[in-house]
């Protein structure tokens, strides 16, 4: 029963469906569990102490970040064993032994001179994945290359305070497929070239721990064999990106953005919500009229949202408006002054930016960023 | 002389030449004033108290804003003639209340039921500037509805605290332009539109003040007759995308991102940096060999950045992942732990979402979202 009060919506705020985000999370646990994988969720996508609870109720204790401040704040909130999913940037060392002082850390590395500065700067013991890349070529030390792969682990041996973790990748060119085949093509062959380095390396590095990351392979996949551990992250609010490439149904999507309609145009069928690119990100598809579209707009009733309103997309955004095409038949529905609700293209972008979240309910969703002082509040925080 | 401890930049960081931007800002001051129409600048590129400051020492007092908490934040930092250039969203009243107590507010009104809501709740005076769509399609009454314009004229006349101020068009296709001539095109259309409306409504209100938005005109058009008011607001900072227009040289660009290398991929001639799309948003180019880039790299020396060097550019982006693709001429030049300066192509979305902003002589540049916390700290705000 959906019981926030809209006339609170002031400005565009994200709403969370906790019924949908929980079972995202029972479901890829059961996932995990029944592959015997260790699930480590990546909680970029939510950036949230509140959210973060809901896995920690389900028993999760190990999770991912995207960086060391998030990695500050998650420990702040109680987790004791943070995998920080990016390449160490020797500038924030400070943080790194901030960390590792009071919790499990684990940082990434692919080069001999990010080990170079941790053996110089750790004073406390801390863990190193490796990152391999194994086909997305965003970064990692590719695959093949067994020589720089086993000098690093050798570099790490001899280190004190680091301790070798195993291998990491992201298949993140598992988000350029469009079907579920392509997502599993990919994954089969990011797990072979991982299993082959775990066994390649085996006797010099026993108890190598392999690591996978993005939703559509953890979503999808079928077979984890000599997989250790998933890092997905998007799917604990999944998003339309997600939908078009298999790894969700338009029922798994928790999260949706409520924009004010400031302005309807009748000649074009077209409403101008508050709700723009500083908002939403301006991550895009095409659909098949080529149209680009940034947002989906769904119908909200007294159990949240349903399925999107054919013909009626968000088709481009500045700074802070969102133009909306509307389908005729939809357009008069709505009035100035109301509420347009429209689920994002990349959940992870739009919570990084958007300020202001609650639940279905009511409830203030705090993030790392935010204060929420918006929300349900007269005064705004910069005017106090 | 750069002064700025570069060891203390350990997470990406907007740097701010001031020289540049207080000259950016004389010069279109000098426009304005060459022109004899009122510059009425938009605070939404910077968002900067300190930036601010830089306008009100020149004189200027008039600004524009883009929503009404930005209205706030700059109401606390003493301004006091502000116009909010976004439809007015009838669920702010409060705030528009508020502003209008302490300051000459002026609000967008497009539609009668804005100013419905304005008549019922209004308690202090408010100007109301008129939207005019005058060839962007993104929202306003079109400049020939002169029915609807006349009814909602009249409509304020018969209202107690509103007064109608003049018409406001902003000529968004203009950031769609490739050269002067087209630039200068969509300025003559957008001004006679606007003119012929002045006109046209003159005996029903005298007094009537015509303002033109967007940055391309107001750097190029070399005629304002008729224009009472300009608005830009990108040209106080610049970026990729207004050099490409022409709107600016190279050496107008007054932000530039420094962003740490974290790794380094020689068979690709590609540099990892940490700084990604929630630093820079994804607002992005297309190069003559229909190659999509994101920003551009420039060498940084003791008087700060110098042109991009050829063949260096941020060709994709991920959550906190930028990877660049580098000339093999300059790729040795560069090591993991190194600061890589960016232009951005889109300064106002970069300075949305980046947290960090300092000027090259190391002073914190505060803004609207901001703490500054990271900065030149070893105690990141969410740690403590």
């Amino acid at each position: 029963m959906l019981t926030f009060d809209e006339k609170k919506i002031t400005s565009p705020t994200l709403v969370v469906d906790q019924r949908v985000c929980q079972r995202n999370i029972r479901n890829m646990l059961k996932r995990a569990r029944d592959h015997q994988v260790n699930l480590r969720p990546h909680f970029k996508t939510h950036q949230s102490a509140l959210v973060g609870g809901w896995h920690k109720a389900l028993g999760i204790t190990s999770i991912t970040v995207s960086s060391l401040n998030m990695a500050l704040y998650f420990a702040k909130h109680g987790w004791k064993d943070i995998t920080v999913a990016f390449p160490l940037n020797i500038r924030e060392m400070h943080k790194v032994n901030q960390l590792a002082s009071g919790i499990k850390l684990n940082v990434l590395i692919e080069s001999m001179e990010q080990l170079e500065a941790l053996e110089s700067a750790l004073k406390f013991p801390v863990g190193l994945f490796m990152k391999i890349d194994a086909g997305s070529h965003r970064t990692g030390v590719a695959a093949e290359n067994v020589a720089l792969i086993g000098a690093l682990i050798n570099k790490i041996k001899s280190m004190d305070k680091a301790r070798f973790k195993g291998f990491l990748t992201h298949a993140g060119h598992s988000y350029k497929a469009t079907s579920k085949a392509e997502v599993l093509t990919v994954h089969q062959e990011t797990t072979a070239k991982m299993v082959n380095l775990k066994s390649h390396f085996s006797a010099v590095a026993p108890d190598i721990i392999v690591s996978l990351g993005d939703t559509p392979t953890a979503s999808l996949a079928d077979s984890f064999e000599n997989v250790d551990e998933i890092r997905p992250g998007n799917f604990v609010y999944y998003d339309v990106m997600q939908k078009n490439i298999g790894s969700c149904q338009w029922e798994d999507i928790a999260v949706a953005v409520a924009c004010p309609i400031v302005a309807k145009h009748e000649t074009r069928n077209e409403i101008v919500v508050y709700g723009g690119a500083v908002h939403f990100s301006k991550d895009s598809l095409t659909d098949n009229d080529h149209r680009q579209y940034f947002g989906l707009v769904v119908p909200m009733g007294p159990e949240g949202w349903g399925a999107p309103l054919p013909g009626c997309y968000m088709a481009s955004l500045s700074q802070e408006h969102g133009v909306v095409k509307m389908d005729p038949a939809h357009f008069g529905k709505f009035h100035i002054g109301d509420l347009l609700y429209i689920l994002p293209i990349h959940s992870c972008l739009t919570v990084d930016v958007i300020p202001d979240m609650i639940t279905l309910e009511g409830e203030v969703v705090d993030n790392m960023k935010t204060s929420g002082a918006n929300i349900y509040s007269d005064k705004t925080q910069v005017a106090d």
